[in-house]
């Protein structure tokens, strides 16, 4: 009996030029505390590369799907929005979506205004900013990347004929306050959260977020010249398939680590196991996203449509994102060929409300986000629909209300629409003077 | 003395909430066990990533190497076969593939067929699996990416004359049996395995499986309508070199997954290092089939030939896929060599038996994967090479057999070749109605 | 108090049968030294793949700068390179680089000539070459990338007139000797790194080499016909912008492994944690020099010019190379920033120079590279101006004397330019017989 006596904290004493063994017998796992730091800084290292790379794929999907007079562009503003971003998400974003302030308002906005701080160099465990979780640089890293996604996806929409800077100003604004401030009120512990809203990945908070904004400015903005005829839509093929669907695969790569790092941790079996399962799921999803719109357009139009499969694609891994863990790889499919299917129905439903998304981006990221949103109830039995659907109206009505805000007064301002002719002649030569395929124009 | 008495049994009692001094003490490795369940996983995520880019790296090589009137065919092939293969790998391959049934026929029908189930959410190292392994879900994801390269090899084969339905119900077919079955043989513990057949990361089970799937198709289908005039062969160059060069960089960064995660773990010091051999031996291969395929057309036709460089990297990398580990590093540079020295001599010969392979698949994954497969034992003296022939026989006649019946059914039932007027056209526009480049057709 | 007689030893003692027990108690970090191995060759691995894609990144952005009847050859000479940098890396430069030898010119040369030689298979703990650092296959594999960096730098400049054959002669030379050798004075130890020079990654180490061996052969070269009318030059527009913009993501992708994985080890809270920063600190500089490009670009020319702002995140990248873990995420902007500066007053000064440079490598590479590392006094109070300068010097005296050696015999005994009609109708068909594009020809 006399061994009970021992306490833990003896033990401890007894090692005490150990420290390791110290620090492990206080862990309640196998894994020492400082290899659970070191494991989920390099979750977000990882997670946060991948997503970086959707900077890529979006910029080559967007140049795929326009025509060649706006490649340069649609390249030019991809780049701009990213570094953008970078910056701007630096400067005010990043303090603004996290709880560090004093003076915050509680649960709507916890953050502070001004620029974010790394931790120190060679910092030890003790000096780590939250040791238990990450290191503060690899969890700005792989955030910040979540914030330019949002803005990636504002850009697809309104390719072909708004003015660059006025889109760098909307880019601004997006990823210093609107994003943030909606971020924090689920991510940040607002009152999104406190609620029990469910977002795991950001289907609502990044996808639904940029897909709000990009359908505010197409309203305000206006259809592309000649897209509409009377009730007809004319076509304006992509100039570049070969370029969309890279874009594509681009993305979906970037989308494991999009969902994978967002369970935040690998450091424990249990972390690592479900870090695995989501990695699976959003595979799942994105194929039967794909296979669904390939079945639904040869259903339909007697032809597959490969800009529809290459969205289908994209609306399965946004469909997954609000719940890539709970579901099954079945279930996980199921989830992610609604999303092709909302593809292949909504992008003429958009062409009849004459609302003009050059890349298909507002099913893709908005409406599919919005389903992924709701259909986090399937599979998590304390999940709340109305609380769902209050999440998605909030954040929603935001978006909204602060992108017309700013489009409006961008358009009062500046303008915001390149004038006719330049239009007409190409974004590429009017606002650049550069063109993307200079031997290959065509006739 | 008395110290000896107290038992390690007794140190973990007196550690009782210290769970991890128990069972580190318990482990007989540095590594707590924990932390090699996640690193084993963690390898076949970042394994399972970059063998996923691979299929990005078949579409570009492909979409580069066909003509620009069926890329857009080619790209919704490849997005969909990946796609279709993820779906039948989980609804039937996976479970076929690896030891799970009770009925199953010992060492010729391992599996089960049924979909696979990951681990639960969340799981203790009690509820692992296979603790002693990886996760479920990160096991999955690695595996169906192995499934999924199979598949790529033979769209590239049968391009620009094959129907898409009849090649996609192939995909499936290959996918959820004809490659989980032979697969189980070796890697399910089968019969091939039990006779001390050798194949690391594949170069017969994934790379020659899709090679004789491909030159079974491309005998049923044969070649394209006026490649092959009398004795003359007409080329038919590809409409996209960059592409394809594109792709190779893909699948070359690819291939360090495929055969570094095939070390399947990462959670001591002698499994990481054997990781690094195999990066630095895989990089090697490729390298040096660039090389051997760069001077041995210089030499040969006095003019260095891309496509011929480009192969020749992928069939160095192939070739070194069976044994990537044991090998030195020079070795594996010879080794890879080779393999670009087939390219260059078997692409001609194929052509001279009128054997219309679009991409060159079946010297890069057939003929480099048996080279690959027979070269194992050069540094492995152990290896017997009349098992190594045995295993590559055994697989090329299931596979031949397998493939030619459902090719043989798919053209009685509904056909595999696209009419001469439509492979005329293309396919972009015949089957598709959609065309990749719409600005630059060629006049 | 008798608790305290049993010492720390004894405690190991007691669990005798618990090997793991009894190292970490020896241990001074809480990580077990095993996982730091591994973790440690983890980061290069991963590091060495990220460095691996850049080659891919270097030969798009260059496919995407020359002009279409060059694109056959850029892309083979970047292949090419890779692959020959591979395989004299380790046959000579590995060993030159890293001190082995007995006979070494102490400080100069303290290397070995001779190949590489990795680890055995499956190592234990005692048999690591250097066990507290990391398995030498996973170091040989990320410094091979930096040496194939070097000579990637090199092709760009000199592109659209420089034989095939004398090229690929001078990376040999490049890869096997000159990097090496002048890498080992700082990186191997040598006489620059014991008077203090500072180059985390290679500012001057990797790009200015690469730099100043382009300048180098540019002035030997002498620029492109029709490049230059008197005091005109005219301009040449890259042939697919879309490739250009798609190279920069992978190089900056790339860079996170090039910078990040330059910590040399991830196996503490201190060093994971100085990677997070690295990674959000190279990131930001990429972006400032990006946007710094753009504005000064709408600036200047009253439109932004995209080669520019591509250009600008690629020099803002090398800026922050000497130094990306001491600065601040405000000045990792800055000092990417004034990268983006660099480059849009050198292009144009180098075309008064009527120095052509094809891709705009000398101020992206040399010019920022320098300004990269003098930039490093500005966050590290210990480092001295006249220290780097002397580095920058040094190194710069070196490679272009031993280039221009290279060079001069090249041009002697084979000629290094093609002759004027092969440069007027392109190198694809001149020198290889092979368009990018066969079907987009140009009028």
């Amino acid at each position: 009996m006399r061994k009970s006596t021992l306490s833990l904290a003896a033990i401890s004493a007894l090692a005490a030029p150990g420290v390791a063994l110290a620090q492990e017998a206080a862990a309640p796992a196998a894994v020492p505390t400082d290899s659970v730091f070191i494991l989920n800084s390099l979750l977000f290292l990882i997670g946060g590369f991948l997503v970086f790379w959707m900077a890529a794929g979006f910029a080559m999907l967007e140049a795929g799907l326009v025509r060649s007079k706006n490649v340069t562009m649609q390249l030019t503003k991809n780049v701009a929005l990213f570094s953008l971003a970078a910056i701007f998400y630096y400067l005010i974003g990043y303090n603004l979506m996290y709880p560090l302030g004093t003076w915050s308002i509680d649960g709507v906005l916890s953050g502070v205004w001004g620029p974010g701080v790394l931790e120190a160099v060679g910092i030890t465990a003790e000096q780590a900013d939250d040791y238990s979780y990450a290191s503060t640089g690899s969890d700005f890293f792989f955030q910040l990347m979540f914030c330019a996604t949002t803005a990636s996806i504002v850009s697809g929409t309104l390719a072909e004929r708004i003015k660059l800077w006025p889109f760098l100003i909307f880019t601004i604004v997006l990823t210093a306050v609107i994003y943030p401030l909606q971020a924090s009120w689920k991510w940040g512990g607002g009152f999104l959260d406190e609620m029990g809203f469910l977002d795991f990945a950001g289907s609502t908070v990044v996808h639904s977020v940029g897909g709000w904004a990009a359908l505010t400015g197409a309203l305000i903005l206006g259809p592309r010249l000649g897209k509409y005829k009377g009730d007809k839509t004319i076509p304006m093929p992509g100039s570049n398939l070969a370029l969309a669907t890279l874009g594509t695969f681009i993305l979906w790569l970037g989308w494991f680590g999009f969902n994978g790092g967002s369970q935040l941790a690998m450091g424990s079996v249990g972390d690592v196991a479900d870090v695995s399962r989501i990695f699976a799921n959003t595979n799942a999803a994105a194929a039967g996203g794909a296979v669904a719109a390939l079945l639904l357009t040869q259903l339909l139009f007697k032809k597959p449509d490969l800009t529809m499969v290459l969205n289908g694609a994209l609306a399965g891994l946004v469909s997954i994102t609000a719940e890539p863990l709970t579901p099954s790889l079945g279930m996980s499919t199921l989830i992610g060929a609604v999303g092709g299917v909302i593809v292949v129905f909504v992008v003429p439903m958009l062409d009849k409300m004459k609302i003009d998304d050059v890349v298909g981006a507002i099913p893709v990221h908005l409406v599919a986000g919005i389903w992924g949103t709701l259909a986090v109830v399937l599979t998590n039995p304390d999940a709340s629909l109305i609380t769902q659907l209050t999440g998605i109206v909030v954040v929603a009505l935001f978006v909204v209300i602060a992108s017309a805000v700013v489009w409006l007064i961008l358009r009062a301002v500046t303008g915001i629409r390149v004038d006719e002719e330049d239009e007409i002649n190409g974004l590429d030569m009017a606002e650049l003077g550069m063109e993307a395929y200079p031997e290959f124009s065509p006739s």
